[in-house]
Parts: structure tokens; C-alpha cells; sequence
């Protein structure tokens, strides 16, 4: 009698009747739960208690190679982060720029350079209305900056392996279609990590237009949650292979290792790629907040320091991560009605509703005194096709507090799937 | 025989070769010294010591009204910050925005804007080859902002009471003249402050481009070196008496307060233009750097412990100010060959020479060891029409080196007069 989708209508009206008895139980409690954001808890906060206390006039403001910190200059960033970053993104530190605290700026600035100067083809701008590729489920701030610029967003599914790349390589033969985003590892929403097959792929990618660009967003490049990590091929590496260098724009941050409003980002490209950047940075800044990369450098002199903090984070956050998947499959593993991911790093949960019930889950959730993010954000223009995919944001409440949130989602799961079930 | 303009040939040419002996025995000191940037000192870096320890675990992390400053958040930055900025500029906090460490990156982001969507009438990119006044000598890197996007830069001359209104009244009739620059307070480089007509008149401006901007870079607002300021009038509350309250974005930052790299910058406009901006930022990124913020909010918590760190900086930098004064009216007071300014502010002192002239005296100064601003590079383009123009910075060097530096100049500035006298 467990699974839905073999029930009579007749035990289907009985099993509606006992949820609706769990949800109207659940309302009475007056929950205030938030399962909507990949922000880290205040215990994750805390494991940086040291970092702001490692530059001082005692320990002095110079970098290691004696530059003045507090003073004006340095405009790709530190050396010593230039070096951290290379090594996490499997980059020479010549092709990395550190920045300021916000990767998604990095991205939204070099979106705009396509958009107002180009890259080398002249501005996105004058060449019509541009087209860009955005696999999905995926992160509604990237397809935000591209809906921002009048794009027209073209949705590509995200599979097990990443993106679907037999239709990403018929899109790139349209010459309006000047790129696509990718969050290639621990993926936002669906956790997964691409394949090594699709790496192979999109480096192997040749656009119609010779100023298409891949903004690869490795957000979550040493986020495991276990001992053991999901390989990711080194897309540049692929890329120079396929004579493609400047396909690529990597991007990372320290948001989620150090402080999530006050890190490091950056961004890695191509010599020729990094040039033109440059160009741009060099009238829009005099240099980073080089006094803040310091703190960071001291904090993280190395890439075992690094994965010592990420171990930290991983300890805090995978009991947040099983506790969910365990509410998950207690309440909804016998039900036909859900699918969802078990992903091994990254900040996210992706579920699988039946089609046409994840927008219904948001609202009840909702009435339930549980915010979730709201469905279809992570789609181009917010709109879920199916109307089936849950973004599950694990990280911000206590363990507690999220096993509570997990159980209320799992009713307003089986409540929205009866409801439409016993039609 | 101290005038060099009522010399006969042959007492200039008595006087040149005493100048070139005085310029020889200078170059046979191999002197390394720069004048070039308006680079705070050391020992102006040293006044801002505690600013990092301000913010610990034991501080706690929290603003005023409880914002976790760690995390993700907070568009327009810190209320506490907003406040101070707000009472600097003279506007209500709400019409603030605090971002990152760069106000130069918040002015190019708003010309970014302008160009690419535009303020209310569509991207400047699309309605022709776009135009800004640049009173000059003016700051580089504002012109350098325009150059970058290919705008046709338009001079006026900035006179001792601000822009050539006159001038600027003129243009404003064109449509495709979009905005201006003007640095109102203890100029760069000329160190002068707008008059209340100036400012009057720039209020009243009735251009006949509805998204006319002015770039009202307050860069020296609070930067006075004696205890009296010039005074200046509120741009914002004058274009409000014309219902021009949309016409200017101001700017300032901490650069020159705290750590010229690691400060936080704002900008302020009327509560349309501030819609505006929000809705490109809201897309560029999730906050500004809220600890660092936190940081100046607690190490500046009021006007008053604002002037009291300024008359701090003032005691370090009117010495350097008066030495070059000094030297200059010691050297070249009686000459006849050159006029300079003498500020009560800000961080430049600007020196006209005889027409023709500048660019030779920066030869002559690199010949003898000391880097000056290149001259030119204070008008559009790099082209000062009269070759008359040097900036000079006399913040970074000390006292004493500074007064060789100042000589050098002196001798270089007689040399090159000499020369054009001579011939």
C-alpha cells in the first residue's frame, strides 16, 4: 500500500485524509523554518574567529613579496592567493585575478564587458539579441544577469553527467548564442558533478561565434562533505588541448570557506583571456581590498590548510545533509512520488515532485510556516517547465531545525502529489 | 635679475648655465625620489592601526541593529556607515549606497550602467557617440573611465572657482552630451573648491539629455589641512530648489581616511537614481564587504571622532604641503616663469609653468632621479593644450626628501624656461 502510484482512488482518498491530518498538525505548531538559502550556519562562520586578528601592526601589512597592503595598487591581488587559487582551479597564478568579496560580481562584470566592449569580436551589444545557454536546474543569479541584459535565455536540461551536450553543440552553431554557464561540480541545485565526458565536451565545443564563452562557476571546488571528493576534469587543461583557451572563464571564492560576505573571489582564464580583462579592471579600480586577501593568505597558507578547513565545514555540515536524506527516504522512499539527490559536497538537494506539484509544495510549505526556495527559480525567467524540481538548502538551520523543516516538506510533498492524484 | 622675463639674451644665458651647473651637480646625486601619485604615506597608513582589531569574536560581529555582518546580505551596506556617509555628503542615509573599497569602481560601474541600460532613456551605446565634459586639469582616471568606452571627451577649463560655466552651459544643449566630471572639494589636481555660483549654476543646469549625469566625486571632502575649511554648497539640496534632484551622483570614500586599498567607498542620489542603481546591483552581487564595513563603523562612529582622525592625517600632511610651498616660492617666487596653487586641502598642489614647458620639465626630473605626474595626464586624452600644466603630490615622500624633490622640480622648471628664453 506504499507507493502512490498503485493505489486506488478509494486509498488514495484514505491515505489524503491522514496527511491532511499530519499538515493541519504541523500548521497548529506554528513553525518558522528556512530551508531556502546556501548560506552557511553561524557555527561555519565561527571556524574563521582567527582571521580578521592574523594582520595587525604586530604581524605587520606586507604581503610576501613586501607589498604594502593598506596602500593603493596590486590590481590582479596578492601573489600568495594568486598561487592558492591557481593550485585549487588547476591554474598558473599568471591567469589568476583576486578580487573583492563577490564572485558573482566577477561574473556580472565580465558579462558586461561582452555586453558594452566584447571580447575581441566587438560588443555583444551591436550584434543582436544575444542568446545565451543556461543548463537547469541551475543558479538563478547566473540566468538573472543574463535576463538582466535582455538576453534570451535557452534552457538546456542538467543530467546526471551535466549539462545535455548533444544540445549544447547544436545551439553554439547559432552565432547569437555568445555562451552558457556551468557549475561543473557539487552543482547548484542538483549537487551532481560533471562527467568527464561532458568536460571533454564542452571543451571540445567550436561556436559560431568565436566570442562565446563558458563562465564556469567552481563555487564549490574543495566543498566535499565526505573523505573522498567527485573528480572534475581540468576544463582548461581539456580546453588548450582542443586549441580552445579562451573558451573558458573560471570563477571561485572563499564564501564559503572563510567568510560568505566578506572572502575572496576570483577569476582564472587564458592569457589572452586575462588581458582583456585587465584592460577593463586596470579604468575601473586602482586593486582588491588587498588588506582582506592578507587575512586570507595567513589563514590559508596552503592547500593543506585549505582542506583543513573544509574538513571543519564538511563535519558541520554532513549530519545537516543526512539528516534530510534520512527524513526523505523514511517519509517519501516507498512513494513513487519523489525523486531526489544524494550529493557528496556542494550546499544543495535537488528533488523531483510529480510534474506539476513543485509550485503547490512551495505554497503549502508556506502555510506550513516553512520557507523553501521558490520553485522554478532556478529556471531561465523563474519557470519550471514541469513544474517539478525543489531546491533543498540544508545548511543554514541546526540539525534539529532541519530534521523539523525535512518532515514538513515530506508532508506538503505527499499532500500536493494525493491532491492531485485523487482528481 | 630675478625675473626671468625681463632679462636681456645674455643675463639668460649667464643664468642658464648656473641652472645647468646646479642641474648637473643634482643629477650627480643619482636621487630616487617620487612626487607622481597622491598616495597617502606610511605614517598616515599607522593612524588607522586599530581598524582590523575593532571586529572579533569578542567584539562580536553584529552592526547596530543586529545584522550578521559575516554572512551574505545587505545590498547598500551597514546602516551605521550610511548615516556617517550620509551626514559627510549631506544626505538622508536612505539615499546612500556603501559598497567595496573603490570608489573609482563604483563611478565606472555607474557610467557602465549609463551606457549599457541607461538612466530612464535607454544605453547611452545606442544613441550615438556619446560625449562628457571634463573640466581639466582634472583626475586621469575619471577621463580614462570615458576614453575606455570611447566617448569623445569634451575640456573646459577649471578655473579657481570650478568648471568654465559658461562653457559648460554650451555644451549641455547637446543631446548627446551625457554627463561631467567634477572633484567639487580641494580639486584634483588644482586644489581648489567650487564657488557657491559655480555649484548654483551646476544645479540649475538644464540639459537638453534627460540622462545627463554629474559625476560629483567628493573625493576630498573632509580633507582640509588647517583647522578652517573651505566652504562648499550642498549639490543635492540645490538641485532640489531647481527640481533637478536626479541631475548628480555623488561620491567619497575612507580611501584617504582609514587605508587608501582597504577602505569603504559610497555613493548618494536622489532616491530615483538610487532605484536605479539597486536594480543593476541587486544582479552584480549579494553585498559589500559588511566586516570590513563594520570595522570603519566602529573605528569612525561619529562626525567627531571623523574630525579628529582627519586633523590627525592634516598634522602629517600640512608639513609636506608647506615644504614644497616653500621651496617653490624660495626658487621660482621672483621668476616670473610660474604660478602655482597654494590648497587648504586635499592632496595636490598644481604648478603652471611657461607654455610649451611642462612636458620638458618631466624629462629633466626623470633625467635627475624624480618621477612627477606625467604631464598631460591631467586633461583629456593625455594632451594638455598649453604644455603648462604639472601636478604635484606631495603626500608620500617625508618632509625631507620631499624638500629635495621640491628643488629638483624648481631647477628643472628654471631649466626648461631657460631653454625656450634662451633660443
Amino acid at each position: 500500500m506504499a507507493n502512490y502510484l498503485s493505489m486506488t482512488k478509494e486509498e488514495l482518498a484514505v491515505e489524503f485524509e491522514t496527511v491532511k491530518h499530519e499538515f493541519e498538525k504541523i500548521k497548529g505548531a506554528k513553525l518558522s523554518l528556512d530551508m531556502s538559502r546556501g548560506k552557511p550556519g553561524a557555527d561555519q562562520l565561527d571556524l574563521s574567529e582567527e582571521l580578521l586578528g592574523l594582520v595587525s601592526a604586530k604581524t605587520g601589512f606586507k604581503s610576501e613579496n613586501g607589498t604594502e597592503t593598506r596602500n593603493y595598487g596590486g590590481l590582479d591581488g596578492l601573489s600568495e592567493l594568486k598561487k592558492l587559487f591557481g593550485e585549487v582551479l588547476g591554474m598558473d597564478s599568471e591567469n589568476v585575478i583576486c578580487g573583492g568579496n563577490s564572485s558573482l560580481n566577477m561574473m556580472f562584470d565580465t558579462i558586461t564587458q561582452g555586453m558594452v566592449t566584447g571580447f575581441g569580436e566587438g560588443p555583444w551589444m551591436t550584434q543582436g539579441k544575444v542568446k545565451f545557454i543556461c543548463p537547469s536546474p541551475g543558479y538563478d543569479r547566473h540566468f538573472g544577469i543574463c535576463e538582466y541584459y535582455g538576453m534570451e535565455l535557452i534552457m538546456v536540461k542538467n543530467t546526471e553527467t551535466g549539462p545535455d551536450m548533444d544540445a549544447v553543440e547544436e545551439l553554439v552553431k547559432d552565432p547569437l548564442v555568445k555562451g552558457m554557464w556551468c557549475v561543473p561540480k557539487y552543482s547548484n541545485p542538483t549537487g551532481i558533478t560533471y562527467s568527464d565526458e561532458t568536460v571533454k565536451r564542452i571543451a571540445a565545443l567550436k561556436p559560431a561565434a568565436k566570442d562565446f564563452r563558458v563562465m564556469w562557476d567552481n563555487a564549490y571546488v574543495v566543498h566535499d562533505l565526505y573523505n573522498t571528493t567527485d573528480p572534475l576534469l581540468n576544463i582548461y587543461e581539456e580546453c588548450v588541448k582542443n586549441g580552445n583557451e579562451d573558451l573558458v572563464f573560471q570563477f571561485t571564492s572563499t564564501s564559503k570557506i572563510t567568510y560568505p560576505g566578506a572572502g575572496v573571489a576570483a577569476e582564472a582564464a587564458s592569457p589572452n583571456n586575462i588581458k582583456m580583462l585587465k584592460a577593463r579592471m586596470t579604468v575601473q579600480t586602482i586593486g582588491p581590498d588587498k588588506v582582506n586577501q592578507l587575512c586570507h593568505a595567513r589563514m590559508i597558507p596552503s592547500i593543506e590548510a585549505l582542506a583543513k578547513q573544509m574538513k571543519r565545514h564538511a563535519d558541520i555540515l554532513r549530519p545537516k545533509f543526512e539528516a534530510c536524506l534520512k527524513q526523505f527516504s523514511d517519509a517519501l522512499g516507498d512513494k513513487g512520488i519523489a525523486t531526489w539527490t544524494t550529493p557528496k559536497g556542494g550546499y544543495f538537494i535537488s528533488m523531483e515532485v510529480l510534474s506539476g506539484c513543485a509550485k503547490r509544495v512551495g505554497e503549502l510549505c508556506k502555510e506550513a510556516g516553512l520557507v523553501i526556495t521558490a520553485p522554478g527559480a532556478p529556471f531561465p525567467y523563474g519557470l519550471d517547465p514541469e513544474d517539478s524540481n525543489l531546491r533543498i538548502a540544508p545548511s543554514f538551520p541546526g540539525v534539529k531545525e532541519l530534521a523539523v523543516a525535512a518532515e514538513v516538506l515530506c508532508v506538503a510533498v505527499k499532500y500536493a502529489a494525493l491532491e492531485k492524484l485523487v482528481k
